[in-house]
């Protein structure tokens, strides 16, 4: 450079969220396929939205087709899919957005690296905790069938495991709550996280 | 579900931008090490920030110790590692983030790749062609003298090739330009591509 310059240009994350005038906050949404985590996450994005709050969704339709498709659902993918999908989620958060993440993700193990990637603080476990019956019987994507008939394999619930989280800060079963009441309770213990 | 809603809830890249009040744009600064990629970068990054533009930053410090930290220097893995930035970018701009993006990206396919990813039109190719003498003069990083002493291998502009951009948007010699007038440049530049 002509002109070296030697204090540093770069904008922090606490310059980005005051921009925001809001902290940044990943929302994890775990449970089986079927149960309600996109549906939850994309209501809460538009009640966080309505607010002026600066929001992402990341879920299975923008991360396979895309960051994601060249990974399998063996275990260990899974794991790389996840541990992905996490560092997205760090970079998210460090640019300011709050960021609500929909996935199956069945091992304890993944969700507490992303816990760790992202800091324990800033990762809110959301337990949409629908009961297989109730998550077959809707099969929205007609996944259950296929896996029943033996087309797709290693699926959860059906022949891969599900392993449930221990402490999730919401819990949420779809069959006893409406899509508004799980918004409001969600929004009700995130409120105070996202204040300046 | 209780109450199955059948409108979508999903907030569209136009709500976000909306909310943001300007566009979103990919700054990929491509060049050797030691050209002034990423200072150039965190200084446009700073100009937009002052303008309440949101914008984020994504070089070496947080990509390969995070998403890409399983990737090599090999050619295969240089061109994943670039995909999955590209990835992570196009996930950023649907958010409606203005992204920098410093990275060496020594290939024509790859910076193609990048473009064919996020849209053409969303793509802003900045190559940063400071001559290789000053950037192994500069050496901020000893990288080159590891290079020259063989401790590091397929070192961009040592031992390895660097493929110059066709037809960048905007090139830039760091020698001849300053900081602050390569900031000018870019600006103009992108100024009404910013605009909603």
């Amino acid at each position: 450079m002509k002109n070296i310059i030697s204090h540093s240009f770069n904008i922090s994350a606490e310059k980005r969220a005051k921009l925001k005038m809001h902290k940044p906050l990943l929302l994890w949404f775990t449970g089986l396929s079927g149960s309600g985590k996109s549906t939850i996450a994309n209501a809460v994005e538009q009640a966080l939205f309505e607010k002026g709050i600066h929001t992402y969704a990341l879920d299975g339709d923008n991360l396979r087709q895309g960051l994601n498709k060249n990974l399998s659902f063996s275990p260990d993918d899974r794991t790389e899919n996840i541990r992905r999908i996490a560092e997205v989620a760090a970079l998210m958060l460090d640019a300011g957005l709050v960021v609500t993440a929909s996935f199956v993700s069945p091992y304890k193990k993944d969700r507490a690296n992303v816990a760790s990637i992202v800091g324990d603080d800033n990762f809110i476990e959301i337990f949409i905790n629908t009961p297989i019956e109730e998550c077959e019987r809707r099969d929205v994507k007609g996944l259950y069938a296929k896996a029943r008939a033996g087309e797709i394999k290693d699926f959860t619930g059906i022949d891969a495991h599900y392993e449930i989280p221990d402490q999730p800060i919401i819990e949420i079963d779809t069959t006893k709550k409406s899509i508004s009441e799980s918004v409001a309770l969600i929004l009700e213990q995130i409120d105070s996280r996202l204040s300046l």
